[in-house]
Order: structure tokens, then C-alpha cells, then sequence
């Protein structure tokens, strides 16, 4: 390796973002040329999507010019999207700037919708849980309601909202939804009874793997809002009407958000690292099998929760501790030092409900409404502190005043 | 050094108590013994103490039990008083339990009161930052409004309170008071106009050091609230009827806060380190100079500050910070590795003036009302993070909902 290595740093979520932030805090500066390819000149917190995507926050407050974060006058930014890493010759190629070359590479790669095989997911529902996506979405549920009130023959399910899905963000999306719903009610003159919504589950209980007693308790408190579950229902498909079930009925609307969870990246599939459904099975030093130069975290990267003997879903606060081992263990490559292993942290998980309702786990303790849902921003700051210092806390954080 | 080293960790304030924190995950556990000796069995936050002290807040919201916090199995608990460190013998003189002996000592000890030789601080104001202290100051300006309405003679005296310092504590305690006092003056039938607040202070301004459109947008929020300020007015005395002024002036007051500032520990000075008025100038590594296992952080350290060449402040900011850099300088010497330096990195200051009122500086920006307000207690609930993760933050943080 001749002159100071190259690191390259894919994807501006979660893992890219908090690996830039750190990584000279770990390497000496001197030690690394590093830059971040990213599609985007923004980042955005997932986590927060389902807000702009129901209405209930501007989208503008969940994201950030990159610039505004990572200095840049230390790490190199490239906008362009990453078509395939070839590990075999160290090297990344891009869609409009032609290619990157690397010594080392953090893919930190975000997720795709998982359809499961079901057919019309791609073409009638809304399924990408970005920024853009978000705002297709708001927009889409807006137009709904004025169309609805212009219509000669107005559609009963132009005012139906359908959610495949009651994991974390179908039901994190209809919180925010149902929440907004009167407000929508008013503005366009619509009566409330005539607005239907529905979440659809294939399995038999909404948000798999929560405790029964905080389920129950987002079910009630959604119901009172008007929303209807259908658990245990597989889906069989989705049409320009709506959602087929494969118990033969149909569920008539015109909006359908598919949140049945995700997948890894296809640039994994394409660049030949084995993988499940896109996501590597990384060692405990987070490389790829096989690799000595190539790290993957965040949602691409699959790891195996001990105690359950199952994957851990990919989750941001996941990320994030990849991120730290990550800048670690690359100083520790540089450096001629012993890597260390990644152990996930899991410390609580709430999922919010719209207005100052949540639920969630922290440590072993259930949470309940305000507590839960000061927790939840308590957790969405915190983030942002990590990111960006107290700065960005004041400047995008959730001031509850 | 036969077996594994002792480390003893004196003091449970912010320096001790995020020490003990994070030592074991810096150090490992089959590596060293761990001690933690402190006269309580539980840790306060100090830079809550004005809520308790004025009676915004219940005392023990700002306290928690060291034992639920600290992992006990794994450190272990000494309840004692520290009289002297014996650095030359490696040892610890305790007040009743005998003595402790070191291979590593981080000591953590905290300020007590300068008076700056004023005679009668210690006989006639209350000067005692501490958890007991703020329970007593709050229960005797309780006393004092119920006293005035059964007095034969109702002395004015009794509802007037001065405030020595318009430092970061002087500050921050009058503005809680002076929130509290609509409440006092319903509470006990005595009309505000009855009620006096006075702030004395030495410099030519209120809180040295802040931006001055900080200090007057301070100033007149208070004066607003009906806080009269004596500025570049040094004391010449307390005395039972009140302050003594050294242009002459008498502010008559039953209730005399002292907040003019700290000094270090009078056990650094018994224990023979080199010092100023209780803080030693700690080597780059937080070492006292001349020892190679004694690290004095929090309080007593003294780090100069290289742009303005004048000595930091001891903030609990850089306590926190200091004892990161101990938990790895630890673990370098147990491991012979190089020490690192401790580069204090100030994110901000925030000064909480009541109710839904604070100022501060975050990053470079200046910041007022209910955004200032929000990143105080953003900062405070983080504090409780670092120390017992989200679930101390549930317990124990500031839920604004």
C-alpha cells in the first residue's frame, strides 16, 4: 500500500453517517484518505419517515445537508449511487462518476422493500420508505381528500388507507395517520365516518416479537382512533383497488402504504458476497466472510442475537454501534492491532403512536403514552447529538416547548 | 505489583461517578479491583441543585442511589469520608473505616465555598451547594414566609432574599426563586409587594464571561420578575441582619444565599499536592504533576485554557470528559501503553433562568427562551444517559410532557 490508504465509506444512513462522524475521533487524520459516496447530497433519519409521510412533521425536519455535518474539509463527499462493488479488484463502481478505488470499504448500504412474492406491490402501493417516498405519500393521502370532494361519482376508497404491515413502521406510519386524520376531516369538509383505516398482517399479532401487554395497548388506543387490524390475513396481492387477501376478500383503497418489512441492498446481490435476502452473515469484527478489507453494517449486514438463536432486525441503534466498531477496527487494521468484536447493545426499542402516544421497552421496563413518547424524542435527539453535537440538536432536534 | 492493581475512585460527583461508569468498559474486569469510596451512599446532580433549593423541583428527583446505578458485584462501595491522601504511602486516610490502600487513585473530590474573606459566610449565609445544603435553604425560606404572619412584630427582613454572586449558580438559583415567588406570596397571603429579591455582585456584570446580550436578556427577564441587581458591589460582610456592602449600604435579609464562587478541596491541600486555592494543575495526561498513579479530575483539577490562557471553570461538562480520558489512561498504564491527552471540547453552556427560561451559547450560537430552555434539559437528561443509559433517563430525567 503505497501512501496514506484509501477508505470509502457507502451510503449516507445510519451507519455511513455516524462511521464519517467518528472515524477521525478513532484514526489520526494523517493515517487515511476517507470519503463518503452517497446518492444524495442529504442525509435523512428513517427512523422519523413516518411523520412527513402521514402529514403530522415537514420533511425538511428529517433531513440534512451533508455538508452541514460531516466536514468535508477532512472527508471527501461523492454524490453518486454505488451500481457494484468489486471486492476482488477493490473497487466501487458508480452510476455517473465512473469509479472508486479503495483500501478498505464500510458499506453501510440501506434496505429495500421485501414483497414477499406478492404480486402489484411495485405498482400500486407506496413502498419506499425514504424522503422522497414520504412526500409521495403526504401528497398522495392530501390529493385523496380533494379529489374525493371534486369527483362527480366521488370513491368511497379514494378516503380508505390501507397499511400492509403492522410491524414497526406500519404501525409507527398509521399512529401518525390516524392521529392527522381529524385535522384532514375538517380541512376538507369530510366526515369522519367516511374515512376508513385499515392494517393489514399476515401474522398473528401485530408488532411480532413486542410484548403482548404493549401490544394490546397500541391496538386499543389505534381502534379508538378508527382503525381497523386485520391480523392473521395474508395478503395475496395488490391492484389499482386495493388489497386482495388470500382469505378471498378484498380491501377497497385507493392509498396503499406496503411496510411488511425489508430486504438488503441489491449492490450486495450483484457484487457476489454471500448473502440471505441482501444481508451479509458478517464476522464478529464485522467483514464480510472472506474478505479482509471489506466491512458491511447497518441493514445490510445480518447478525445473530445469541439468546433467540435469530437475526437481529436492522435497526438504526444497531447502526450506530457498528459505526463505533467500525471506526475502531479500522484504526486497528491501519495500525497493525487487534480488531475487536461487535456486541449489540440493545438498549430499548419504543415505537411511537401519534400525537404524545408511544409504547415501547427500555431496558427490561414497559412504557406507556407520555413517558414512551418522551423516550421516543428523547432517543431521536439523542441521535442527533451523536451526529452532529448539540448544534444539530437545537437546530433539528424535537423541542417538545 | 502483586496481582491485580487497586484502583480507587474518590468522590461520587460527576468526575467519580462517570469514572466508575465507564471504567469497565475501558479496562477489563479481570485486569483490576475497583473502589469507589463516598460520604453518601447516593449521587446528586449539582447543577440541579437551584431547582430543589428554590422548591421548583422535589430534592430527590435530583438524586439516585449509587447502588443503582454503579454495578456493585463489579466495584466496590466504600461509604466514608476521605480526611487525607497519603500519596507517598500509596493510601487513603478515611474518617471511620481506617484507611485504603492504591496501585491507581482518581481523585474526584469536590468545590466547597470561596468566600473570598468575607467574615459571617459560614455563620450567617447558606453557602452549601450539596443535596442537605438545598433542603435546608428551600425549608427556611418556607419558614420564613410562614414566620412573617405570626410575628408580633412581622420583620421585612424575613421576606428579603439576597443572593451573594450573579455567577452561573446565582443565576440560575434566583431564577427559580423568583419563579416560585408568585406561588410563595398566594400560598402564604403575602402580597408580592412585600417580597424583596436582591442579587450582589463584585464585577462590573452578571455571569463574567457570557455574551452581553445574553447577560441583559437575563437581567431584565429577571428585573421583570422582580429581582433588583447590585452590580460591581462587593461585600464587605454577612452579618445576621444581612449584607454588608463596601460602599456602606446595608441589604437587610434573613436569607442570604452565598454562590460567589468555588474553591478545590480542602483534602488536596491537607494531602500536600501543589495548588491554588484547592486545584492542582493536572498534567496533560490528568496526572498531578510529580506522581505517576494519582489523577485528580472534576473540581480540584485545574486545566488551563489556551486560547484566553485563563483556567476553565469547573463545569460538570468537563468533569464527564475528564473521566473518559482517566478510564483509558488507566487501562494504558495497567497495559504499558502510551497515555493519551485530555483536550476538553466545549459544546455549549446553558443557564436555566426558570419556568420555561434559559440562555446559553450552543456551538457559537446564542440561545434564548424556550430553545435554550429545551437543550438545558436535553443536556441534563443526556448527563443521565452517559451515567445509567435510557433507563435512568426514564427514571430520574426532565420529561417535558
Amino acid at each position: 500500500m503505497a501512501g496514506k490508504p484509501n477508505i470509502l465509506i457507502l451510503g449516507a444512513g445510519y451507519a455511513g453517517m455516524v462511521t464519517a462522524a467518528k472515524i477521525f475521533k478513532k484514526i489520526d487524520q494523517n493515517q487515511a484518505n476517507v470519503t463518503l459516496i452517497s446518492k444524495h447530497d442529504y442525509h435523512y433519519q428513517t427512523t422519523w419517515l413516518h411523520e412527513p409521510a402521514a402529514g403530522t412533521m415537514h420533511p425538511d425536519r428529517t433531513r440534512m445537508n451533508i455538508k452541514d455535518v460531516i466536514d468535508t474539509t477532512k472527508i471527501k463527499f461523492i454524490q453518486d449511487e454505488v451500481v457494484e462493488i468489486k471486492p476482488a479488484e477493490n473497487k466501487v463502481v458508480l452510476k455517473n462518476t465512473g469509479s472508486a478505488e479503495y483500501d478498505y470499504i464500510v458499506t453501510g448500504l440501506g434496505a429495500v422493500p421485501e414483497t414477499f412474492g406478492v404480486e402489484g406491490v411495485f405498482e400500486h402501493a407506496y413502498s419506499k420508505w425514504t424522503l422522497n417516498g414520504a412526500r409521495q405519500i403526504k401528497d398522495h393521502i392530501e390529493y385523496m381528500f380533494s379529489k374525493y370532494n371534486n369527483d362527480p361519482e366521488p370513491k368511497e376508497a379514494d378516503l380508505s388507507f390501507a397499511v400492509a404491515g403492522a410491524g414497526f413502521t406500519g404501525m409507527e406510519f398509521i399512529g401518525e395517520l390516524s392521529e392527522r386524520i381529524p385535522e384532514l376531516s375538517k380541512k376538507y369538509d369530510i366526515p369522519m365516518n367516511k374515512i376508513k383505516m385499515y392494517v393489514v398482517e399476515a401474522a398473528p399479532t401485530a408488532l411480532p416479537g413486542f410484548d403482548p401487554e404493549l401490544v394490546e395497548y397500541a391496538m386499543n388506543l389505534l381502534e379508538n382512533r378508527g382503525v381497523e387490524f386485520k391480523i392473521n390475513t395474508p395478503i395475496s396481492a395488490v391492484t389499482a383497488e386495493g388489497l386482495v387477501l388470500k382469505n378471498g376478500e378484498e380491501v377497497k383503497a385507493s392509498t396503499v402504504v406496503w411496510a411488511t418489512g425489508v430486504r438488503g441492498n441489491p449492490v450486495i446481490e450483484k457484487s457476489g458476497f454471500e448473502n440471505m435476502r441482501g444481508r451479509v452473515k458478517v464476522d464478529k469484527d464485522l467483514r464480510a466472510p472472506g474478505y479482509e478489507n471489506v466491512f458491511i453494517i447497518g441493514d445490510c449486514s445480518l447478525i445473530i442475537n445469541e439468546e433467540t438463536e435469530r437475526p437481529y432486525p436492522p435497526t438504526a441503534q444497531i447502526a450506530m454501534q457498528q459505526a463505533v466498531t467500525v471506526a475502531n477496527n479500522l484504526n486497528a487494521l491501519i495500525n497493525n492491532k487487534a480488531l475487536e468484536e461487535f456486541k449489540p447493545e440493545i438498549k430499548g426499542t419504543v415505537a411511537s403512536l401519534g400525537g404524545k402516544e408511544a409504547i415501547g421497552v427500555i431496558g427490561k421496563r414497559k412504557v406507556f403514552g407520555t413517558s414512551a413518547n418522551f423516550m421516543k424524542k428523547m432517543i431521536d435527539n439523542r441521535y442527533l447529538w451523536i451526529l452532529g453535537g448539540p448544534g444539530l440538536v437545537l437546530k433539528k432536534g424535537k423541542n417538545p416547548f
